[in-house]
């Protein structure tokens, strides 16, 4: 048996045996030891940082006495002065084994550390981008054995990180030898991995150690916002998230409108198209801004959308979307060069990913919300309804997955509603309203009292109060049903029949008066018989989808329910049950996911591996089309009741009794009367 | 043993047994017969027309009876209606075997078919381009089964022409649908093959059979001309030749001067980018009318040229080529889009091939020559000179192959010589001078006739006598120098040391008078001692570095000579030989093999195979530098002499014996005195 020192590291309790004078990083390697380095053992990277513990070590089996490592050499000394070193802590690739010796590898050395994430329900993202960076040393041109520049820098990824082949485009060949020269053949390199089994391919290249970081954004880009979560590739951190509305509203607020947009302007696809590009352009400058970085630092953007904005941030005209049998252009995940859409804000050659269609109306959203969810790695059936303006929606377990989408609309965006908003300050987001007195309080984006609290009126001053969001418009439904301001027709009573001024008439249906600052100049918030209706078309449309589903699955109820989408996280479960946005189920067992999609875009960004694993799949799910299939028109139909015309709900039942009022006087109801298929 | 009939194919006398009612096409591809087809056996590409044979056929054992082959059927009567077949002509998709059978494929039949060449000594060119087309008819779109229209696509290319996997970029896919649509699901794609083991990718569709063809240019680059070779891809037939000046010469006549402009200008580098690209999108678009095909059929570029070319080409700042140690951006041979190179002008996704450069100074140009003359393959020692504003040399065997480059400057093509032009009609091309009489006999390009003979007025009157082509100064200083106008330092004699008065002084020094038109108006054409001292130049450059690739190699001579460049073919070889431009060899034995490096871009261009084939040899190339050797320096002084100094001609001396004045009376040898290098 050798008699060298034991090496044993922490957390993974690998551990061998080395002659002693062995770098740290070296028997980590050898060993399979998740530790980072850059720089490749030079001493200058510092990502390497471990921390030897001394004393006994019983489940280990060893002693580590005092010189178990080398003392500190000139290297370590001088990042030390100049950078400073953590207490206890030694750079991996100077520190030589002198004795038995227990290691721990700190998360921040690994270079699969595992993402801290809040929401603890989603699954853990482990760090394993696609975009890396390797520092190397260059052999210098010699006339006698000529070779070019690049092929010297590909030799040393070989000879110095055991990378095969790489390529790299015109325009960072344009930057190669003034960068070599000017880091006197000391360079660190970006090196993308590629796509399936592509070549790796150099984005970029500075001089000498670069320690400014790598960057990613994770985009949602939805039919109404856009959202996008600047990354840093190293940590998984998110260093800045930032949204805007989709500039594409002005040529129609739902995907159906954009598309005949399309169909019935020459170029108008192009419009869009640019339209959109110059929107994650200016999201692309304000958030690299806002967290303080370069653009150019952002090597990598990862997308998630429906198939129609897929394909019109693709410049594909989305006309085949717009009718059967929808076909898409590509269904597949795309990883492309973001210079090739146009999108020049971030590093010139960053790498796009696109996550794969399911069908023509499941996006690449769906599949991130898959990705983010993994239905299919589930026990218990669930049914996971990402909310948008238009939703997408998956039902599965272990055995099966199935999805669908479903044209909600924007009315759970706030939008077609009179006095509707997006999520900003100022915006109503909670509400309740007394069953006995009919008397509404609220919460407002920006302020946590209630309005009937003391200081509220302070603490809202700067904002005032500016309309409801997507969130408190389902509540404010949702409350008046359970208050009996409305029937579960969806018909608002009048003061008469409902015992308060505030139900107004306006024509001939009522409106229910939320807040008035007309008085003073400001708005005059209600709740409109429209607003109701639209409401009403949006729920059905997604509880529609999701029955449509558990047909196809041979189900009547579900173990579970998540809700995700930009403002899932916003959502009172009993609100939405009490809608009937959802089928019936425990309230304990409805969830909210946050943004799981934009979660998906996340997990891709960070994590290479994840592409592939959502790519096959994405092939193993059934695709459900509800645009052409009769049950969703009944099951749409029968679902325009609050919260349903049929199905019983005997869990919501449990919790909430809601009252039976019928205003329903002969020759108003318009029940029905807007029954229009949409898509958005 | 089989009683089914035999089939027997010429002329690759391939046979095997079918059972009676295979079509001949399925029989062909069994056997592995070079059979053609892009309907893949549809009938309506008649791409697989074979002719049957009938009646004994001895050699194969094989009697051939009326109906061994299937009656004409459908198809190929409405074929032979709308379009013709030849006499005795089948469609091999439709004829069936009926009996033993004799099957002749005709040359056009062939998928790998030879191109026929004109210059008997230069290699072969067996058609198998990078990019080809296929038809196919894809499936129709299903929503419940849904897949994009590109997956359907790549597994219509699988199931028919098992082909893996295919890429396509945004512009591609922005076509696809419309295109499918209107072709019925029907299409033809052409597909490139892709670089090393990269994915086909496909890079134009068409609705139905695409008829009109698939084109590419094969591009020689040079420092002061550019000449381009449009070439049917299924014929490798040049069906349009054309040529213009490289505008960069504004920026500089040799490299040299081009590369100062980049140090001295910034932003010059882009500047001649920009210049180059221009001209070869000009270039395309009047090659094309020209050749009288859409530019857009044009679907690849194959480029040869010189290393300093090859940067500002591509876009990369040529600085490092302009000093030691000469150092290349990259060095392998490149295939990219077009589109990233600016080169618009041909298909939007046109793909580009660029030779590998084997040094600093010895370029893509170099290696085409290579290509096309293969002198690894020689088996005598063989030294191959490319002459050009820049020289390329290559010297070798089957043993071992050695390359440099020589900066000759641009004499060779008329540039910098008092009376020089580029080969146009008017331009002096062949001259004689009678060593009796002095008196001068030329050619004129544009007519046959030597300007002693009758009618030589007539027919130049149009062009008239503009002054001297490259080819035309070198014979005309060889001529000079074996009239004993010139003596062996190269100085022009006075009119009493010649016995002449063509000699007329200029200043301190003489010229000789070719051509007087001045009194009509016309030019006056003489050859200057500027213009002696600008040949030698060039001449000794061009020995010198082919002496300093003999030393390499150990050898005082070689055992023979190719002449090769853009005007290789108009040079006299015994001229050549008088003026010391190459070494001493047997006259026979020095041949021209036109321009070689055009010839390797052809042949990149038909055959993917030689791309691989190139790269592999350009590895085994041994590279001279000849820009700071100083035996180079030593060999081009001793060259200086016509036809040297110290090295004997005693080949030469077999044809030609030369006088031997002397026309230094003192003070007037300015020998030496220009001695500066450049490169160019």
């Amino acid at each position: 048996m050798s008699t060298d020192p034991l090496v044993v590291f922490t957390p993974s309790g690998k551990r061998g045996r080395f002659p002693i004078g062995t770098p740290v990083l070296t028997a980590a390697r050898q060993l399979g030891v998740d530790l980072d380095s850059v720089c490749g053992g030079r001493g200058i990277c510092s990502k390497c940082q471990v921390t030897p513990s001394y004393g006994e070590f019983p489940k280990h089996g060893v002693t580590v006495r005092e010189g178990a490592l080398s003392d500190w050499n000139k290297v370590e000394a001088r990042y030390d002065e100049k950078r400073g070193l953590k207490a206890g802590r030694r750079l991996g690739c100077q520190a030589t084994v002198q004795g038995d010796v227990v290691i721990d590898v700190p998360p921040e050395s690994q270079v699969h550390r595992q993402v801290v994430r809040k929401a603890a329900a989603a699954r853990a993202i482990v760090m394993d981008p696609a975009t890396r960076l390797y520092f190397i040393e260059v052999e210098e041109p010699d006339m006698h054995e000529p070779t070019g520049d690049l092929e010297r820098v590909a030799r040393a990824l070989r000879e110095q990180w055991q990378i095969e082949a790489v390529t790299a485009d015109l325009s960072l060949m344009a930057k190669l030898q003034p960068v070599l020269r000017k880091g006197k053949w000391q360079v660190t390199v970006a090196l993308h991995k590629g796509h399936m089994d592509s070549t790796p391919r150099i984005v970029e290249i500075w001089p000498r150690l670069h320690e400014a970081g790598l960057f990613g954004l994770a985009i949602d880009l939805g039919s109404t916002t856009i959202a996008a979560h600047l990354t840093n590739l190293d940590t998984g951190e998110v260093i800045a998230s930032s949204g805007l509305m989709n500039p594409q509203i002005r040529f129609g607020e739902d995907l159906m409108s954009r598309v005949s947009y399309a169909m019935m302007n020459p170029g108008g696809d192009a419009e869009m198209t640019r339209a959109v590009r110059d929107a994650i352009n200016d999201l692309t400058r304000s958030i690299a801004q806002e967290g303080g970085i370069d653009p150019a630092l952002i090597v990598e953007a990862v997308f998630v959308c429906n198939p129609v904005m897929h394909h019109l941030l693709l410049g594909l005209d989305p006309v085949e979307l717009g009718q059967a049998p929808f076909a898409l252009a590509t269904s597949e995940s795309l990883s492309l060069p973001a210079r090739d859409m146009g999108l020049d804000a971030m590093n010139p050659r960053a790498q796009v990913y696109i996550l794969p269609c399911i069908a023509g109306h499941v996006g690449a959203d769906c599949a991130a919300v898959a990705l983010s969810e993994e239905p299919g790695k589930s026990d218990d059936l669930v049914l996971i309804v990402d909310v948008g303006t238009n939703a997408e929606i998956l039902l599965g377990n272990t055995t099966r997955v199935l999805a669908c989408s479903s044209p909600t609309g924007p009315a759970f965006e706030g939008a077609q509603i009179s006095s509707g908003q997006r999520a900003a300050p100022g915006a109503i987001e909670r509400i309740e309203i007394d069953p006995a007195t009919k008397e509404p309080r609220f919460r407002v984006i920006g302020s946590d009292k209630w309005s009937d609290e003391d200081g509220f009126d302070e603490e809202i001053a700067t904002t005032g109060i500016t309309g409801i969001c997507g969130s408190g418009i389902i509540e404010a439904v949702a409350e008046m049903r359970m208050a009996g301001l409305l029937d579960e027709s969806g018909l608002i009573g009048s003061a008469e029949q409902t015992g308060t001024v505030r139900s107004i008439p306006e024509g001939r249906t009522h409106s229910y008066l939320i807040h008035d600052a007309s008085a003073e100049g400001g708005p005059r918030i209600t709740v409109t018989q429209g607003d109701i209706r639209a409401i009403q078309l949006a729920k059905s449309a997604l509880y529609a989808g999701a029955r449509l589903l558990m047909d196809e699955m041979g189900v009547d109820k579900v173990d579970r329910v998540v809700l995700a989408g930009a403002f899932g996280a916003h959502i009172s479960t009993r609100h939405a049950m009490v809608l009937g946005m959802i089928p019936d189920a425990p309230l304990a067992k409805v969830t909210s996911a946050g943004n799981a999609a934009g979660t998906g875009a996340r997990i891709a960004l960070c994590n290479i591996g994840a592409r592939a694993e959502i790519e096959r799949v994405v092939r193993q799910i059934t695709k459900v089309e509800t645009a052409i299939e009769p049950k969703f028109q009944e099951h749409f139909v029968a679902a325009n009741a609050i919260p349903h015309k049929t199905d019983p709900f005997p869990e919501l039942a449990q919790v909430v009794t809601l009252p039976r009022p019928s205003f329903n006087t002969g020759g108003d109801d318009e029940k029905g009367g807007r029954r229009r298929r949409r898509r958005a």
